[in-house]
């Protein structure tokens, strides 16, 4: 493929990215309390105030990184929300008080910061990390950057020592599990080896879920395909196969982590990618696992063109291009801006809000800036 | 409508409660340990081992009813079933070291016996208690009755004293919410004026969740609507008006709980009840807000024909026959038997599993048995 349409790509990519940005600038600021609404109805009005910490900490990390990395973010006003919202996170989503020790996190909050719920999961830590991490970069607070370190201590604790401190009790009949989405830069090497894992069936399919040692679990749990959650951590390990120069690790990223998802997953009849599949051909047990949705989507679009910018193989490029098409012809809303989250198999708009408990400031805007800076290294080194 | 008319409902509902009975009759039963497999594919094979502890409760309870009221199903091959399911539940639910007190019982088992997962709410304990009741009054057995007894009274206190014994921290943004299906029969008043808390919106609506003194709280969880539980809610109602000869508890049964969630909660395009529907026309949040499950048309069916046979309305018998329709072209499973649990909003099959781990041996059954025995009812006394 020619650089025409590369520069195509980037062009419609980048046009997308600044609609996003302008989406979430508009509707979701909280000027009263700070942090971010993300319960954004289709034309971007709050329809809950529920703040939601995943969503928190992610808006608060890809506004810094917009800010920190493309000029035409650098602006003041992305800046301040981002402090504004760091400022909120810090003041109200450490729970000391639910006997899971200082550091647990709220899953929710009320728009003044009063805890509704916790989860018993690493997931409001783990953004809440990417958040500090990122802000800290931006202003350099020191007192916050220690505060990630001293958090991510915690999380790693939690994940390889000892999980009785996110509050689920021990049971007997409950294997313990390695989810595919452990991304701690510190510990890279762990990580990629816990993610291999997840190759299965002898090299045809990843699973979800295995056990801690790397065995097939049983039943549904086990058999459960994720094809986005394959998908990301494809190009979570092809960046440290670029950064570890370590062509092996390359080529199982792509083969294994991209491949097989997109095989196993792309729905040959209305085309996208499916939620969740079974990997025996069972219906599986989760009511939306036809549907298909936005941030699998997203992943793919990464995971294809960084492999193709790492390898330059034009099959790649192809595979970018089916993603590219789907996901423009179906998501974006080109009435009221942003992308709708959630679609029917057939591709019809399910859910018509732009932002919800899970779908706020962060796949979207995250796979725009990422390709959008792939195409640009990419052009700007092309033969 | 003519009894020729009531006659033919009754027919095609007798022959649906045979065909499902065979089917959990030949597919669910482990003959290794007791209980029920409730993962079962379309052709009943088990494609999950792991054991529901609500369903387990449930199919004790329709196996020991079916057995106790109905001479047809007075077969020791359900007795015994029920009595083998029963001894699993006793012998492996309770999970008295999670830390909750020695009543708090497990959501899901592994095949012999190991839990699994706990909830912290009370459904799996609520089921264990309708297990044992109905259990022990085929048995006799008066130590099971004693039990229901005692963790019913722990039920009680968690819900109406202090829920911490259910594992869930108090946070402060966290407004105590009371959840429409609240059904203990020893608590008919106060639980009538519990379900009557949410009539809301001046009378137009039945919301899913309120605050405990009755008001709307905030947001999409204020704001939610769950047609098939407020049906569900409306026929408790009408037992209880009927046992209290209460004629205005009856038209609020009738007027609130059955004509309003079919008014909103009716798809006029597609037929069905949609599951999740937000009473100000925001889109909910739940990703299978428009599929159409079979437990509420379960739930519909009984209303209607128990509050047609309370009143001899004709328009309540021409709604039961409006669901009637919908349900018995869209969910049964002509082929393999059974019912389909989940339809897309267009009434296609999307999940063409006949148990899984919210579907047992349970609405289903539950809504023939109770329709058979009104029609019953209803031909017998027939002018």
């Amino acid at each position: 493929m020619s650089a025409v349409k590369l520069e195509e790509f980037r062009e419609r990519i980048r046009k997308e990215l600044d609609t996003t940005v302008d989406f979430w600038l508009q509707h979701s600021h909280d000027p009263l309390h700070g942090g971010f609404f993300t319960c954004l109805g289709r034309d971007g009005e709050v329809y809950d105030e529920l703040k939601y910490v995943w969503l928190q900490g992610r808006q608060v990390w890809m506004y810094c990184r917009l800010y920190r990395t493309m000029d035409r973010f650098h602006r003041p006003e992305i800046l301040e929300a981002a402090k504004a919202g760091g400022a909120f996170l810090r003041k109200f989503t450490r729970v000391p008080g639910a006997g899971s020790g200082p550091w647990k996190c709220a899953f929710s909050l009320t728009r003044d910061g009063k805890a509704v719920k916790i989860q018993r999961t690493i997931f409001s830590e783990c953004f809440y990390i990417l958040a500090m991490d990122e802000l800290s970069r931006v202003t350099g607070d020191k007192g916050m950057q220690l505060e990630a370190e001293q958090m991510m201590e915690q999380l790693i604790s939690w994940v390889r020592e000892d999980p009785a401190g996110l509050g689920r009790p021990q049971l007997p009949g409950d294997v313990p599990t390695n989810k595919v989405v452990q991304k701690y830069t510190e510990l890279v090497s762990w990580c990629v080896q816990q993610i291999l894992q997840h190759i299965q069936r002898g090299g045809t399919a990843i699973l979800e879920n295995v056990s801690v040692d790397g065995a097939e679990l049983p039943g549904c749990q086990g058999r459960l395909q994720n094809p986005g959650h394959a998908l990301e951590a494809g190009w979570f390990l092809l960046q440290v196969s670029a950064q570890q120069k370590d062509e092996a690790l390359q080529r199982t990223a792509i083969d294994k982590f991209m491949e097989l998802p997109y095989q196993n997953g792309w729905d040959k009849e209305h085309g996208g990618l499916f939620y969740f599949l079974d990997v025996d051909g069972h219906c599986p047990t989760q009511l939306e696992w036809n549907m298909k949705l936005w941030w699998p989507h997203c992943e793919a679009l990464i995971a294809f063109l960084m492999a193709y910018s790492h390898t330059r193989e034009p099959a790649l490029l192809h595979r970018f291009s089916e993603v590219f098409e789907y996901t423009f012809k179906h998501f974006p809303d080109a009435q009221k801006g942003e992308w709708f989250g959630y679609l029917t198999q057939e591709g019809k708009v399910a859910l018509d809000f732009k932002g919800g408990p899970f779908k706020g400031f962060f796949h979207v805007p995250r796979c725009l800036y990422m390709c959008e800076r792939i195409l640009d290294d990419m052009l700007a080194n092309k033969d």
